[in-house]
């Protein structure tokens, strides 16, 4: 049972030292927690994390750590989530709070709530930030200012154990902390961030004009096409972890496509006034 | 016949005071022209400018400043220019140089050449810069600094023109200025920014979820969107002028989008990656 919930006290440790779990430990120091720790297979970035100072000690067997960590986070591929909790949930000490990074949550939840021991609380959340780089050398605390956070609680999970999260989210400099249940995060999900990397891909992968296109373009194209430079191996995951959902929104894009495709081709000049007025008034309220 | 250029002796032009010629005329002002004239119907428009300093002077009527202008600068709709060619071709003074902003050039290139007096050059230009915005209130020298400028010479245009067209864009800030034809143009400005628009607006109008989409997004969708907010009657003008090769490449990208999309609902994780690579080699080399 946690009461007088207090940062400075807490031990946490992060799983994956990487782009996102370096992002994690840098902008958490600024909340001065009693120690940060990590754990990852690779000795190299644990040692320039503390060399760096991002974190207090890193290491590559999980036991010692988890052993004394009041927060876990989980930074580490979907694949390999639950893989992690399974091999390591002895080690939880008794009322940690567990929190991930994971971008698709649904089956996920139900695996691992399957198999956690009954005095930990593991809370599903999903920064929204990221870069398309990879590793510990592009992490910064800069990525989760001003950012979203989604919670996907569930049924097991204490109303303590949301707050805390939440709160050391907004600590860390999310604009935004929302609720929503796995199933619905996933839906939404599919449409606000794999459907847009689909689309960068897609687009880039078109460019068919056998010129130096980057002498043809505005900021337009650079914008479409950033996230098109994509870590493969992580993003084909999300996007076969979510297959219907994906599928349903690329089908809905394509559609609103041919409506824009068939006014061109007819001429039609009033539906695509129309579907621009449409478009700039749900930008305005984003 | 021009010869010792110097843009300290040229009277400037711009016809259309709005958001790409204020833009023109803000940074222009920094290569210290001896004077820069605008032409609008929009007599507001004209006082503010005069008022902010950003033009010496502005006209309803064309003729005085055209009799006088060394250079003139059309920032109009592309539907409006052949017009305003037509109706003024009698005050241009002699060896004036005309350029345009106009996003597409195939046809139009053609029909004002056979109007236009012999003793005027039309250096048909296009700056890859914009914004969402209308109007002389959101004008700035920024959006062109670092930007691409394209030139599409035709056999009509002298040398010197197109080096003086060249040599002031420079010195506005642009960063690159390229040369190629009317059709090429058209058929790359369709990829490189009609598509982008168009799928930027497919995209937002394609939000079935309802939530407060906001507060579920990354950057990537913010980056992905942004343009949806767009001008119609401009871009509804410059996707029905460049029909066929707009609807060519909407066709391309939806045939890249499908590989991907057949590639989710088959579990084909080897496409996913080979196409996620080659969007990442693209963009890296952009």
């Amino acid at each position: 049972m946690r009461e007088n919930f207090d940062i400075h006290e807490f031990n946490i440790t992060i799983i994956g030292l990487g782009l996102l779990g370096g992002s994690y430990a840098k902008s958490l120091k600024k909340l001065n927690p009693k120690n940060i720790w990590a754990v990852d297979i690779d000795e190299k970035a644990l040692k320039d994390g503390e060399e760096l100072g991002v974190i207090d000690r890193g290491y590559t067997n999980p036991k010692e750590p988890l052993l004394n960590s009041d927060l876990v986070i989980i930074c580490l591929y979907p694949n390999l989530v639950y893989k992690f909790i399974d091999e390591n949930k002895e080690y939880f000490k008794p009322h940690t709070i567990i929190t991930d990074s994971t971008g698709i949550k649904n089956g996920l939840v139900d695996e691992i709530n399957r198999i956690l021991p009954d005095n930990v609380d593991f809370v599903f959340g999903h920064p929204m930030a990221g870069r398309e780089k990879k590793g510990l050398e592009y992490s910064s605390a800069e990525v989760f200012e001003g950012a979203n956070y989604i919670l996907t609680p569930n049924s097991r999970n204490k109303e303590t154990s949301l707050l805390i999260v939440e709160l050391i989210a907004r600590g860390m400099g999310f604009r935004s902390v929302v609720r929503v249940n796995p199933q619905k995060h996933d839906e939404i999900i599919s449409f606000t961030s794999q459907l847009p990397h689909a689309i960068a891909v897609a687009l880039i992968n078109s460019d068919n004009l056998n010129v130096n296109t980057g002498k043809f373009i505005g900021d337009s194209y650079k914008e479409l096409t950033r996230i098109a430079n994509i870590n493969g191996e992580l993003w084909s995951e999300l996007f076969l972890g979510n297959k219907d959902n994906l599928v349903s929104k690329i089908e809905g894009f394509e559609e609103k496509l041919e409506i824009i495709k068939q006014a061109i081709i007819n001429g039609d000049e009033e539906t695509l006034i129309g579907e621009f007025r449409e478009s700039s008034r749900r930008r305005t309220q984003l």
